[in-house]
């Protein structure tokens, strides 16, 4: 058996939708002899101890890290930088430090001035989620042909940055290295700003004065259900995400605003011609994202249909 | 056996996602003796004739409607009045026409100068759809648990709303009736502007300088995925449906840009409690959506996940 990708005793702090998905894939695939976790909360704890899917439920972030060979923070990135203090006097020497947040530059930013030199950091973002949070939220499939990002900052143990591509390709995920700039970059248009203007329209349709709240969830199958799933994700970590990733989404979001003038404009002068072009460019992504099998080639993601009685 | 719903024969003009589903679920369900169907062109009907789902595929829309006792418009919003023109003379007296379009008011304003007094005009829209057309991406449980929309013009046959009230609900539909204009508003934000904001934003990405499209692509189910889905819609269609209904999608389009400039003024703020307060208020409407079936209630819409091997 290859022990690529495996470790003694892995730490998550933090047991939401991908700690708790990490946990469950890592055991599946026997990575760790030991995982031992922690959640912020005496209830959430509870809820994991119960689940019995890790080897160990402990009640601080000290406790949790203590002689672990790899320890995840997946909690949101405004908390990374106290939790890296917190835990920081009680590393054991040579672990690897990760964490899971979907902005990189800030998170580096915050944790690395508290790390003690002979721990590793590698940053680390997995691609992946669903709308839902907590506990019970997670499933050992999440990360399955999906993409993780590492931004190991320069001079990081290459032998570090080698065992946890080793652990997240072992998850099933693909990895890719870049620098926490560009990936913050490329996550504002992938990821932060849909998510901005999913929030944005979803509380749009919930305020008008002329169609009621009923009515925009009766009709809400001529596209609009589409945005309510991304906007049904998780407050504390989305607020934080925009908080932490602020210049390069009011960036993306200046594109965006002007590209929005331009089909308003086509829009408000009859211009079928533009919106033609335009309609028909964007098919392009679609395909590629599909061919890649980043998303799902059935009509409506693969949503279920019932089916009538003859 | 009831006859609600039934008749003799059903004309169908146009063949792509919506003729088509209508087609299969109406023979699934019995309620022709007949239907027959033409498609615009050549190459459209001769599948259309090979798919076997319909009596007769025919090659004009005159010898279509010709003898049928309902005869529904699938097509663009904007051919609506020029093929009712045509086929105008060619109706059989005491006809149903109706129609599937995204947009009533513009509709109901070119369609009904060219229709004869003795037949029975009742707009109509299925809110419901995917991503695909042509004549094979139809399927018969399209309509179920989905609404449909009627807008009869003042004054039309009760008996001619509630006959195709009630073949929209063998269909599986649930029908409700409003005024073309208040429809308009209703799906400017359920429908229209979804659209519009997915097409920018997807057209937004693809000509990013900072990210490639293979980045974008690759990273796309961190949130963009989901947009991609609706901006893969058909183009013609939607060129027609921002035509048709550009009064209330400007108006709609001006709220929304409210609503942003406020998010991006908390971001730029670094307003956390504004943003968390918006974040969770918009969880509700997902939960009403999904609550009530117009939605899947699985994570990620259901979306298929591979295993991994142990």
């Amino acid at each position: 058996m290859s022990t690529a990708g495996h470790f003694d005793r892995i730490a998550l702090v933090g047991f939401g939708l991908i700690g708790g998905s990490i946990a469950r894939a890592a055991r599946d695939q026997g990575l760790a002899k030991e995982i031992v976790t922690t959640a912020r909360s005496a209830k959430s704890r509870a809820r994991v101890a119960e689940l019995g899917i890790v080897d160990r439920v402990v009640e601080t972030n000290a406790e949790a890290v203590k002689g672990a060979d790899l320890v995840i923070l997946c909690i949101p990135v405004g908390a990374c930088g106290p939790v890296a203090a917190e835990i920081a006097p009680h590393l054991k020497p040579g672990v690897i430090v990760s964490d899971v947040g979907s902005v990189k530059a800030s998170v580096v930013k915050d944790m690395a001035p508290h790390l003690p030199g002979n721990a590793h950091f590698v940053p680390a973002h997995p691609v992946a989620g669903t709308e839902n949070s907590g506990p019970d939220s997670g499933f050992a499939e999440l990360f399955i042909n999906r993409w993780c990002i590492l931004t190991p900052p320069e001079g990081t143990d290459a032998n570090a940055v080698d065992r946890l591509r080793a652990f997240w390709t072992a998850l099933g995920a693909k990895v890719e290295i870049m620098t926490p700039e560009h990936h913050d970059l490329v996550l504002a248009i992938t990821s932060h700003l849909p998510h901005l203007i999913a929030y944005t329209i979803v509380g749009t349709a919930d305020e008008l004065a002329q169609v009621t709240s009923s009515e925009v969830i009766k009709f809400s199958a001529g596209g609009f259900r589409d945005f309510t799933r991304i906007a049904a994700s998780d407050p504390t970590m989305w607020r934080d995400v925009f908080l932490a990733n602020k210049e390069a989404v009011l960036e993306m979001l200046g594109t965006f605003n002007e590209d929005l003038s331009k089909l308003t404009r086509a829009i408000r002068r009859g211009d079928g011609e533009a919106l033609f072009e335009h309609f028909t460019r964007t098919r392009a992504i679609r395909r590629g994202i599909v061919e890649t099998g980043q998303d799902s080639a059935v009509a409506d993601f693969g949503r279920p249909h019932e089916q009538l009685k003859k």
